[in-house]
Formats: C-alpha cells, structure tokens, sequence
C-alpha cells in the first residue's frame, strides 16, 4: 500500500482517485489528507470538483501536465556513482545545457551520448535548464508547472538519475535550474490545492509564489523540500535559481537564507558539497556572503554585468541595458570589481545600482560569467549567437577574456565550436490561445523596438524549435574545430595554470587604453593581453607566450605586439 | 641538472656540497642562493662551516635528520587518484592514527593494509600524526624537524605518496597533521641559515617561529609552501595545525589566515575541497569563522571542552583541567553551543576564558570532537586509554554520546573496538643527554602530581614504543569485537539518520537531571537518552528505539525504561 498525503488547507473534503477507484481521504493535523491504496495512476478530487487534478507533488506526469500523475519511487533506481564524493563550485567551468535542443533526439539519455565531449572539452559541471513539468512536448523549462516532475519528453525521472549518473561517473557535476519564482501559464493546480500564490505580492510573470502570507509555512517547505529532491534523491551537486529577485519574502529569514541552510545541513549528511547559485539581477554582495558572514548564504551568483561588458566591447552594440558599458574601463570593472554597478548610476534602471563586493574576502569565483548565455542569446530577437555578429578573431578574444577571468566561467552550448544555430524562444502550448497569445505577445515587443515582424521567428512555429537545435556535424568543418580546439586549450590552461583559477580579485591588476582599445589584466605571474581595436598595438610586455590567439602576436625582450583584435596570455619575466 | 636554492640572507657566502662535490653558490635577490648541479645528496655549508647541514626544504633525509638531503621529486609519483574530487569536512568521521604504532611493522605501506578495516568501519578521513622528519626511529612526530620530508623509518615521501593514493582509491580523505609552532629538540638547523626564530617570541615549547619580525616573509612562505607541498603535491585533503595558540604572530593579517586565504586558493585550483583544522585552546569563534565573516577562515577546530566534558562524567575524575566539568550541565552545555568555557571562569586558568559561538549561523561540523585523542591518552603518567578505567557499558556511553553529537567525530585509532594496549609517551633521541633529559622531565613532571617514578614509563625505553602499539588480535575476542559492531553501527547511523549530522546547533536541545544522572539530547526527530547513573531510570519518552547500549533497555507505550549505564536513541513517535 501507498500512502498518499496532499495540503489542501482549505478544502472541506478531498478524494484520492486511485486508478480509477476513489478513495475518501482522512484530513489530518495542519491542512493535510491521507489514504492508503494500491495505485499506479492517481489525481485528487478537491472537495466536490469531479475533475482530478495531478498531485502537486507528482513525480511523473505521463500524459502531461493536467493528466493523472504516476507513482514513481526514486530510491527503486540502482545508482552506479557510491564513489562520486561531489564536485565543489571553486574551480569550475560550467556548460549550460538544454536537453531539448543539445541533441537532435533532445532527450536525457542521448544527451549522455554526447558526455564524453564535454570531458574532452574540460568542463566540470553540466548545467540543464529546467527539466520539470511543462504542457506541451518543447520549452524553454521556465513554463514548468510540476516541480517534482521530470518532463516526460526528456524521459521522465528515470532517464534523468541516467543522466546525472552518466555525469558522475565521467567525473562531471550537475547542476539543475530550477524556477521558484513563478509557475508557467498552463497546468498550475496549486491555486485551486491551497495558498500556494500570493494575494497581493506579484512580479514580472504575475502573482507572485506565497513565501510570506498565511499558511506560507507550507508553501516554503513545498520549495525546500523541492530542493531536497534534486540534491539528495537525484543526486544533484548544485542547483540554479531562476530569477531570485522576483522572489517575494518580507521575513526576517528569507526563503533563500533557509535554503542555504538546509541545504548545507544535507551536505554534511550526504558527505559532499551541494551548493546553490542564485540568478540575481541585485548586484547585493550579502547574496553570496556565507551565513556566518550576517548573508544569504547562496554560494554563487550569475554576473550579468560581465557578460554586458564583454558583449558591448566586442559588438558595440550599446542599446538597453548595455549602454552603461560602452567603454573598455567597463571591462576592467567588471574583471577587477565583479560588480560594474556597484552603487552607481544604473541608466537603463534610472537609479543607483548595486553595492561594492568586498574584494578583499570575497572569492571571484562567486561570479558566475559569461560571453554567451540561453537568455542573451535567446532573448534576442532572432536567438541569434555572438557568431552572426563576430568574426573568428572576435570570437576567440571573447573566449580569452571570459575562460581568463578570475570569477566562475559558463558556456552556452555550442560556443565551444562557435555553433552558427541560433536558439530562439520557443513554446508548444497546446492550447492555441494561450499559444497565440505567446507568439503575438514575443512578436509585438521585438516590434515596438523596430523589428520586422516576419523577421521575428514565431515561439509556436515546430520549425523554431528544430531550428535551435545544435547541429554537430559543425564539427566536421575546419573553423569551427579551430573553435573547439581553442576553448579546450584554455579550459586546460584554466586547470593548468594556479594563477588563472586565483579567486582573490585583489591579486588582479588591470591596465587599459580607452583610445587604442587594449586592456591588460595583471595575474600574479601572468599578464593576459587583449587588443580590441582595429589596429596593430605594442605594450611594454616581456616573458614567455603561453597561448596567443593570433600567430601574428610577435614578443620581443622589449614588448609585445598583438595585431587587430587579437589577445594572448604571457608568462611575465621576472 | 637541478637548480639547488636555499635561503640564507645573513651568510657571506654558501657552497653547494653535491655529492661530495663543493660549488660554490651565487647570491640571489632577497638573501637567496643557487647553484647547478647534477646530484643525488647533497648539502649545503653555511660560510666558512666545513659541515654541510641538511636543506631546510629537504625532501628526504636517508640517513636521518642530521645526514644529507637527497633529492625527491613527487611529480615522480604515478597518481592512481585521478577520478577523486576530494572529501568535504561537514559531515566526516575522523580517525587519528600513528603510523609507528598503527600496525606492528609501523610503516606507511603497512598501514595501506590495514586501510579496509577503516573502510568497513565507515571512517571518512584519515588523520595521520606528523610524518616529517624527526631524529630517531620512533615518536610521537612533534619532534620534527625537517617539515618537507617524510620520515624514512615510515618508509618517505613515496611510501607517503602511496598512502594517500591508497585512501583515496577507498573513498577515504586524508588529514595530515603538521607542526608550525615549534622545531624538535634535535636537527634544526634553521637558525643557522636566516632568521627562522623569534629572537624575543617564545612559547611552551622554547624560542617561536619568527613570524611577524624582520624577515618574517620569508620564514612565512617557509610555511606556506609547506602547506601547499601537503595539499598539492601530495594530494591530502586537509592539514591538522598542532597548537596553533603557541603561534607568535602580531600582524594584521596572522598567518593562520593567510594559509586560510592561501589553501583557498590552491582548492580552486586543483578544483576539490581541501580544508584546515586547528587545534587551539583559545575558544574563540573567529578561528573558525570564515574570512568573509572577517574570521581567520580556519575550517574547524579541535574542542577539548567536549572531550573534558565526557571524560569527567563517565571517569569522575576531576583533578587539573577536569574541575570545571564535574556535572551532567557541563556534558549539556558541550552539546548544546560547543564551547564550555564562552567567556565564563576557568579555574584552571584562573582567569575568564572564550567566548559564545554565533549558535544560529556556525556549523557545528566547526569542532572536531572526541572521547579519546593522542594527547589525553598519551599525556596521561601512563598513556592508559578509557579502556583501563571504564567497563563496557560506559564505554559504549562514550562512543554514543561522541557519535551522536552534532560535532565532527574523532577516533583513535583503536578505539573502535576498545583496545586495551595504552600509547604512551615515548622518543628515540640517539643523543645520551636529550633522551635523558627527557625521560627525567617526563618522570618528575609526574612524580609532582603523586606518581610513583617506577609506574610511569621510560619514554627512551624501547619497550614503551612497542607496547604502545595496535594488538589487532584483540579483535579475536568478543568483547572487542562487540564494542567494534557498536562502533560501526553507530557511524553507520550517522549516515542513515540525516538528524545526526545535522549542523544546527538551534535544533539540539538538551534535558538532564544533575541528580539523577541522565540526560537526554533532542534532535529534529530524534531523542539520544542516556543514563549515566548507577541506577535505573525511566524517562517520559516514546516512539521506536534506533539504538541500545543494553538489551534491557524497554520503551513502552508511555516511557523509556534504561539500565544503569545504558543509552538508547529513540526516533520520537509523531
């Protein structure tokens, strides 16, 4: 026998439908109901609805979001990792990855095929965009409505301890995004089970999750409870946290701090390090400021100024929100501060931005950076990479800037071999309103900003899906192998070199020239070199060149000349 | 040829003795040395000395402290340990173990042997007492006085190195205790080459290591490096740093907290954790608070409160350091926030001493606690274990109490199945006069508190060493090997029930009866009852017994019924 518990505080009763036998349910202390049968496939009546819902808690949805939910038992799977002892944070190389369009099957276990490159490529911790419940077959992950699920497309729950063993047992970390914040527009039962919305709170997707109001006791250990499966049932060594700034929560201790929290209390039991990284668009250094230090105690958090500054100094494009970052000083902020708005004019915010990181105890690696990302590629309005945009030169100086910093580097897939597929957004609501309503909603704010309606690719469009798949026979063609050859020597110099991996900021010395657009950063034994402009520059640098990305790079005893758009790392004479 | 340097800033000239050769060295900046060579020994004279002296960086010394050094190059070494990413600290189980006298041979390699038995035990690190080189065949290792060797009876570096690999192909970490504080009595030679000492500086031990006067940058990095020769080269996982109180240091930025910054450092790059643990007297929480928290960023430290604690209720002996803990409370208190003494009167010292912890926020995997250590064994007249003073079921009390609480465990090696060998002081000095200098302190120290000269042992006696080491036949009998099962299923329980290992010092709360005797710990969802006393007790507790110490121990319906001398851990009905 089963025995099946679901909250439902304020239901005056509640039946458990037990494939296909309904079952009274006995209310229990707190708002909660119990029975016990013997059932693969199961929904729950609320009080005298007649329309099963799935359980909130549901580990498979076989028939989709609003199906019946399936009885899945993870502890049934015989783990193969007993000698995995975790792969820490500090030192990483992260590779984010979406299971849909990594492969062209877009599942978990071909997406295990495909493991062995990032071994060759150096990576140490697999990132998987969202993986839970969402209505339809493709999405992005952050429409999930099920966060106990494991979306049935990828191959269910099963296929992802598959994955995550594979990972382990090749030496990669997994870390899983996960989404707190907001639940997806179709499938979110949990208004009609309890409290589970904020009355009155809301952020940029609508109501806001229930972290703080009546009966938000409950609704927190929904989320920490969530976190607990990813980490301990599945064996996850980190999670990502969607969009922390739009979690609502005006108590002392902040859901995040609580995380932090139990989550290091798991660790101690599971004897490895489990850490969380918190997408943050606040610039707070308290965000990644351990517990003990009066912080969050979040362990890491995603910089998008890096990535704005790189982007503006290789692009030039300065709309929106990269038009702070116009400079080549901007660069040198971000590679000796980590924050860029640190306390200062934010003009796209049309306010003060941020505070100063303390760079004299704060680890760089805190930082997650990056040249490429799913959002600043896919937010874009025809998803389309740095590749459309950049020349091989002024790719290879993004990869450079980005696997030389001293803060955590990430990758999008497909930037190791400067993929040429763009990833677009792309949804397949099943329901055609909502589903036009996603396409109309995408294209008509690409159109206010001056894009051509038929150049925006619509989200519902199959095509835009297949479209953002990665194409690996790429790899076949000489530039792109050139690509890969050179992410795989830098993510080797990252693991060979102690001086790049240094987290301490203040052992980072940046010189620059705003005119001739060439930036020095100062390791301790190093000097890594970058020539943005568009002509030939000499610096005052000696020693031995370690990696240039430019055969032409020419270093004399006296000086260093770096042509066009070229960067090298030098082994600095003493 | 190898390039031979070595630090001597006062010295007018040095000389290179290369196998016999003499080179002479050419001066380099900041007091340094260097020659060419091609050698195997080697050694250097200091000035016009016609005795060549051993290199303070020396790797190995075949011929003992006072010999040549003989070059050792550990990237020699082929590393099996390739798929290990290090072993946390939150959440470990420690053993202490002396390589002398861990097995009969006393060597590394054969300690490799008898590695499983820590395995099926649960063990999660290995805790080895000094190696370096000391002068003699056997001590205790704080006698050492060439910190980058190996000591060649243990078998040197590559035995070491060995070693290591070994654990980790077991899944087990290895701490390695080293000796900053102070050099041993016989072969330090520092002081002839630069100004290792503190002129004014001194503690218990004699002149201190010059850590904060002229030149002390260099002695630093003497250290430092030294730490990185553990970590690195030879893959440990964490250093043990003996007496880190009778480190001298007045600067603003304490060398403690440098290695902190330094190992930091080194774990993002070599990509594992890598941890330091201090054993220090001070109780203070900023040893043990990260350097983010403007802590000196020490992972944890040893906490003799809790052993002092445990020893004084189960042994009733009260004398010396043991006053203060003459009561259930003081058990309580260990467990409840740590520290005994947290800026409360030490009549020992006779002074006010520690302070509380931050109990909300620091982890209490922070102390590293045990019912039995080297030195309270090994320090007492004559080196007896619990063993010759406790039965079997206050032994079985020692070991619940010490692997239920929500600190860092820590065994010695033995312990786990109650060994009745004693491990007492013992050395080997060659030089007539130190070993009886020795042996006199040693007696008359105890002859002072009341011994009998003839109980205490002769620490030069050979006799001592060998009757100190493992009779691993005791594990033949019943009774040891009973006290091993209880030892093993508690750790195992450790792993099992998350409540154990839980870090939170807010989730234990402590009931006892200073009268009675008993005393009982609530966890979450866990009650450790136990009965110190020599008389029944029955306690107002239910729920489904985990664990008994004693058979007759009953819980019924409405109470817990325990034996004199019994412990019990319940899993409190909800």
């Amino acid at each position: 026998m089963t025995r099946f518990t679901v909250w439902a505080p304020d239901a005056d009763k509640m039946t458990l439908l037990a494939d296909g036998e309904k079952i009274p349910m006995k209310p229990e202390p707190e708002g909660w109901w119990a029975a016990e049968a013997e059932a693969t496939d199961y929904g729950y009546l609320i009080g005298d609805n007649t329309d099963p819902r799935p359980d909130p808690r549901s580990r498979r949805q076989p028939d989709g979001v609003h199906g019946l939910s399936r009885v899945y038992d993870p502890s049934s799977y015989e783990w193969q990792d007993s000698a995995w002892t975790g792969k820490q944070l500090a030192g990483a190389v992260i590779y984010e990855m979406h299971i849909g369009t990594y492969t062209p099957e877009g599942t978990l276990d071909s997406a295990i095929e495909k493991l062995d490159h990032l071994v060759d490529l150096g990576i140490t911790h697999v990132e998987v965009l969202p993986v839970n419940g969402f209505n339809g077959t493709h999405n992005w992950g952050y429409d999930g409505v099920l966060w106990y699920t494991v979306q049935e497309t990828y191959g269910g729950p099963e296929a992802y301890q598959r994955f995550v063993d594979a990972c382990h047992q090749r030496g990669l970390g997994v870390i899983q995004d996960v989404v707190y914040n907001h639940l997806g527009p179709s499938g979110n039962y949990l208004p009609e089970y309890g409290p589970y919305m904020h009355e009155s709170g809301s952020n940029t997707w609508g109501a806001s999750v229930n972290l703080d109001g009546e009966q938000s006791d409950t609704v927190r250990r929904y989320i920490l409870d969530n976190v607990k499966m990813w980490l301990h049932d599945y064996h996850v060594d980190g999670l990502r946290l969607d969009a922390v700034h739009a979690l609502v929560d005006h108590r002392a201790v902040h859901i995040l701090e609580e995380m932090s929290e139990e989550t290091a209390a798991l660790a101690a039991h599971v004897g490895r390090p489990l850490f969380l990284i918190a997408e943050s668009d606040m610039n707070d250094p308290r965000m990644i400021r351990p517990r003990e230090a009066n912080g969050t105690g979040i362990d890491a958090q995603w910089s998008d100024d890096f990535h704005h500054a790189l982007h503006v100094n290789l692009t030039g494009e300065t709309t929106g929100y990269y038009e702070d970052f116009d400079s080549v000083g901007a660069l040198a902020a971000v590679l000796e501060q980590g924050f860029f708005h640190a306390r200062t004019l934010s003009t796209f915010r049309g306010r003060t931005h941020g505070r100063p990181i303390d760079l004299e105890r704060t680890p760089a690696w805190r930082l997650v950076t990056f040249a490429q990302d799913h959002d600043q590629i896919g937010n874009r309005a025809t998803g389309d990479r740095l590749t459309a945009t950049l020349d091989e030169n002024h790719l290879a100086l993004a990869a450079l800037i980005m696997l030389t910093a001293p803060t955590t580097p990430m990758l999008f897939m497909g930037e190791e071999w400067g993929a040429k597929t763009p990833w677009q957004f792309f949804t397949s609501h099943p329901e055609k309103e909502l589903g036009e309503a996603t396409a109309k909603g995408r294209i008509s704010e690409f159109a206010k900003m001056g894009w051509d309606p038929d150049v925006v690719p619509d989200p519902q469009d199959p095509e835009t899906f297949t479209r953002s798949k990665l194409d690996w026979s790429e790899l076949d063609e000489d530039a792109h192998a050139r690509m890969l050859r050179l992410y795989t020597r830098l993510i080797a110099l990252r693991k060979e070199l102690p001086e790049l991996t240094d987290p301490r900021f203040t052992d980072v010395f940046v010189d620059f020239d705003e005119d001739a657009r060439w930036i020095v950063v100062h390791r301790s034994g190093l000097d890594i070199a970058i020539n943005l402009g568009d002509a030939d520059v000499t610096l005052p640098i000696t020693g031995e060149v370690v990696l240039a990305t430019d055969a032409a790079a020419d270093l004399t005893d006296a000086e260093l000349l770096l042509p066009a758009a070229s960067g090298a790392i030098i082994r600095r004479a003493v």
